[in-house]
């Protein structure tokens, strides 16, 4: 069975589903997007790609950006990032104030959102223009340029964004944020503001299944080690307090966001994007997780 | 280069290291091991065995058991003992009474104190006769029987085991265990004192790595899908709070115990077991951990 | 209005409230309890003491009996108890975990159960025969003797005690229990096993209103100093996670118990006993809470 | 022993003590305080009032400030104040998150910071001019009216208050803030920037001993039952983490701040304020401390 087989009849059995999750409410902008849509690609290595459904509708990819501004910290810093972000499973919330606390300040990866905010404010610090060189790192990952930050998500997150400001300035408050927190939470709030569709979201995670080199240009992106541990991360972190569960049931590194996307690769394989409004009660898609779950059994193919 | 040759120049260079680390001192029968003790033994599914160093030596397992008796209790009752824990990581130290409280008595995995302890508890109310048929079960994974529990070892932690008799029995109070409390933690301080050395322990893990099937055998040991979700398991939760570091460094799915060993697994290629006594400040083999490093990096083998 | 007026005209009023709270129901003996029980009995210094109600039925005191194994403990060691255990109200449940460990195994205060168990430790280590030392003390307070332990009672509480095996257990793998957990845990639910009614309770209770003093014999039971001391933590600490509540509204230092009984007294003024089984949702009773409320109220006596 | 006679005496002893703690060192306008600064006044009801020491020099009264909004808003919004803080002590630092969260956003008490920031709240929502109508009530309360606003200290505030821009946005977040943060930031900021001597800071607090009336004007402040339970807040929450050890030496109602003041009361005896700049680890006033518990020792009055 190709990929390609197996991903057609995955989705019709999946789009089928009663249950489908609701959309992110907190954010009024996502609220509104309708929850019917549903769409899947997947860039193989040694296969040509395919989507089905609506995989060349744009949507918010929200914390998957974090993988990309993980990617260019790293680059940018080395193994020095890890002395203000750690690497294992929170255990908790994704936007929890707790384990900082107790951390001293040290979030436990960059994914949850107080680590995102400290990546953030290495970007921040360590770039002239970090908008628009955060986006240009992207795009050099991928043939394909739709992709772009979209200024009215960005503003709704600004109006309800109460808890990442608490982030932020807790963070500042025991010492992790360099920059002032306004400056940092500006960026953060446009990173996480990324538009893209999940045939371009999954070719943006192609040099993650590769090696680190984007195959388009033969380009090496990151380091081949970086690769590798970004998605040891995504394994161990990717899916907020749900990694556990992602890795027990899909087997693949991942990151998913509150705008229902999914991004995951099978190192050598392929990379994927799943986009599905609605959300279950741990907050990732709801049928972006049954359709992996189901895409690597039938596939016999977890990297487990 | 084999893995044989790159088993050999790593253990050359990982025994020079003079930090090593400090065996486990909180239980009086390990604190007498030797430190300087240090064995691996890989086996490979299409390359011959090999071990080197203190690799035929028996030590204690300790943690390293919790994947038999989950294995056992996985095949015994299937998906039903998710209902009793977890599969996410835990965020906190392996013998942590915090996170029940508010998990309401489900552990968050198999691996800590906590979710062996239930573990424990469906095969007390499954077996017959739970030692024998735990260990009956150890053996049939391997064409080894060189393992047995360790009297001495058993009535060392006995001595000291008062975390653990308040854990079981705040699981108790929280409704999650069946039996009396006695019965599951004499079962489980047995468990715990399994003794074997690095060869006929990397051979107990090979049907982790070869879709539940013990080579030796040919016989399944447990359905494919159940060994895939136990590597799953192991790679988000076998190292105690250092599991992302495990998976950030290492990149294999693997489990740790006290006694410093580690047995860990690369799905389709390899099982191997690596032993050294001094813990790093985690509580996992000092040495252990860095030749695993070592290994999938010269090998350029981690799942990742 | 005198004490006894104040008495009738609330004892009428609180006994017709519908709502009266629920016995406490994880002991199966305290289940038992006729929910309309209702008594209060007085011991002002100056004025003849008065009962009304239920004065004279015997009631399971439980947790109020850590106010005398306090304060033999307190005579018995000094000032260097507080090595052991804090005065510091805990903000969190009478029978959590959770602080002990980060706060290395020195319970907050005497009166949450896990200081209760360090002092029950004291005692067992100090007294040659603990459980007839501590009622021999508790008898020199009164010139009533109608107080004993109910074997009844403590042993229902022993077949349903995990929780507290786990925290005994849990203090001394901290290191804060120098005895066997057995040993103390068996002078643990014997002390909470005490019964009397409110007319003793009330009389107890009257040293701590004349620093220390037990006006029938005027003997010294504690010196002034331990008595306004031993009233200080009950004001902060007497009522779980409601003391604050009781200071509030009551605004007299005073224990509960889960058999429903209250003592609390007016320094230089009164004693006071209540007893009505039911609770509120913090495990205090219902209506003892409501009486005493309206008592300092009408009376226009708080401490403050 | 007069009043007058007894703090001559204690103020002597103390003021010899070589350890005296360290001001508060972060906010930077406090740590340039001189440390030897030691004041004492004391404003009974039936005796002539009477100061010592530097009970002329103005101070930063910090957190001292609460107890007059707390008064404030509680006159104006009655109990429904309650629905939206607590009365129970935190068991935590005085600006932990992590209560909130397990407490939905509802704070413990209105002294630790995230109280103070709903009441101010409560107050910018309640008044016109916020600001300069909390400052009228205050001088309502005492003859003297040498009590006002400190830009420079509430400038130094700002400059680092990042963990209270925290904790309001964090209670936005949880919506238990009604304004912008920045609003009631800016208000509570410049509450805390209050100073004034201990002259005057006793007479403030002279009515909390006088159920609520200005004895200067004969004026009711607050009713006395309001008056009462301030008296209970401050009992059982005014020390921080460190309020049971202030009753249990003390045995007073007091509010503390990080300027090194502390304003007490003895209901129907006198109120009194001490002010020492240099710090315990708990953040209370080393000497302040120390004058107070031998004060309530050597007249024998405490409140219990």
């Amino acid at each position: 069975m190709t990929y390609q087989e197996a991903i057609e009849q995955i989705y019709r059995s999946t789009k089928k589903l009663k249950e489908k999750g609701k959309p992110a409410a907190y954010i009024p902008e996502l609220s509104q997007i309708d929850p019917s849509k549903f769409g899947v690609h997947i860039c193989p290595l040694k296969e040509p790609s395919f989507g089905i459904g609506d995989y060349q509708t744009r949507f918010s990819i929200q914390s998957i950006a974090k993988v990309f501004s993980l990617s260019l910290a790293y680059k940018l810093k080395g193994e020095k990032i890890w002395e203000r972000v750690g690497v294992e499973p929170s255990g908790t919330k994704f936007n929890s104030l707790v384990q900082l606390e107790s951390d001293n300040g040290i979030p436990r990866n960059p994914f949850i959102n107080a680590g995102a905010l400290v990546i953030a404010d290495i970007l921040v610090s360590g770039l002239k223009n970090p908008k628009a060189e955060l986006l240009e790192f992207v795009k050099s990952m991928s043939p394909s340029d739709n992709i772009s930050y979209s200024p009215v998500v960005e503003a709704s997150e600004k109006s309800v964004g109460y808890r990442n400001v608490a982030l932020c300035n807790f963070l500042k408050s025991l010492g992790n944020i360099e920059n002032q927190p306004e400056e940092v939470l500006d960026f953060y709030f446009t990173l996480c503001s990324l538009e893209t569709d999940c045939q371009t979201l999954s070719s943006l995670f192609l040099p993650l299944a590769y090696d680190g080199i984007a195959p388009h240009s033969n380009e090496k992106i990151i380091p081949n080690s970086y690769s590798k541990r970004i998605n040891a991360i995504m394994q161990t972190c990717g899916f907020y307090d749900e990694s556990g569960e992602f890795a027990f049931r899909v087997g693949l590194p991942g990151k998913s966001g509150v705008g229902g996307g999914i991004a995951a690769v099978h190192p050598d394989k392929y990379s994927i994007a799943v986009w599905s409004p609605g959300l279950n009660t741990k907050g990732n898609s709801y049928k972006g997780m049954k359709f992996l779950e189901e895409f690597t059994t039938l596939t016999e193919l977890s990297i487990f």
